[in-house]
């Protein structure tokens, strides 16, 4: 049973996919706790609507990781919510060593690209700006670089000729709902396993 | 109409795709000349079955480009058959400024990645080591960096649980078949539309 804590920034659309393929029976797991570093963040909200503890982790002074005072609450407030795994979900901030090796092989990301193409910001729109025919999102573990772990999940999407950023993103959101839930299930039963770099299920 | 040249340095199945989908009407081009920095290579042999000049072009001395004498040869091949275009397909030699220059927007080449993933040497053995699960192949316009010209086309493969090297490589060139008769189609019927670096088709 995964015991889980979702990490945010924004709307909260892939915690949603989450909590509902759990109330669903898809997956088999629970949401201990949704954090964010962002207090009127949606993700909190929803959160909130499900009777999952919402908690706002102040990041300040720093402005684009978690590290320091913060990090050491976010790491005993998983703790108190008996956390064994993090899913990040839109999370906007870099993650560092602390959390990291807390949670090393226990913390995922979702990424809206067909990653190792366009890691980093607005992998949408790096797709669409580079010219690409075929995009897509991708489940990866986290590793101390930048959306560079292994790979858990991927789906592809096509990128039409009359797409916009967000007609090319609606898609993008709606094939993440389906690999982020798929991709946990996977790990909740146990059925990942790494060779070299190339993941396979048992 | 397309007056093509084919650069090739090994087997030559996307040459025979194009001849292939030449005689059968899908793509309005003729082949003018093959060209082989190989000796030996059946990219050459399978020219000349189909009637086509198959002309090997000496590199020496140099070991990885296309450069000096040889490619004032290959300019002069060109030039004496009334090639217009040049699709590269296999040709493991670095294009320089010379030749780039005299066909600029006229040269394209096939990479078995979905680009900007993988570029350079072994596109498939990569996929596989890095552990996506989706690959492909890319037909772009030359232009002097390394797999990083204008995208025309791309296949999408997926890559299955027990894909080895070979069996990937063979269902990617599968998709590559389609891909370049394809691609080389919509320029022989003026149908490429530049916008940035994105191409779309009138």
């Amino acid at each position: 049973m995964l015991s889980l804590a979702i990490f945010g920034s924004g709307s909260g659309t892939n915690c949603q996919a989450i909590i509902d393929a759990i109330a669903e029976g898809m997956l088999e797991a629970e949401v201990k706790c949704v954090l964010s570093d962002v207090a009127d963040a949606l993700i909190l909200e929803r959160a909130r609507r499900h009777g999952i503890p919402a908690i706002h982790i102040d990041c300040a002074p720093f402005k684009t990781k978690l590290d320091g005072a913060a990090e050491q609450r976010v790491l005993q407030t998983l703790e108190e919510h008996g956390v064994n795994f993090i899913a990040l979900a839109g999370f906007m901030r870099i993650i560092k060593d602390g959390l990291l090796n807390a949670y090393a092989g226990r913390m995922i990301n979702i990424h809206p690209s067909l990653l190792p193409s366009f890691p980093g910001l607005d992998g949408g729109k790096q797709a669409l700006d580079y010219g690409v025919k075929f995009t897509g999102c991708t489940v990866h573990f986290v590793d101390a670089g930048v959306d560079t772990g292994a790979i858990i999940n991927q789906k592809c999407v096509a990128i039409d000729e009359d797409d916009t950023l967000d007609s090319l993103m609606t898609k993008i959101h709606a094939q993440e709902h389906i690999a982020y839930p798929e991709a946990l299930q996977w790990i909740a039963t146990g059925r990942i396993q790494l060779n070299g770099r190339r993941i396979t299920l048992k």
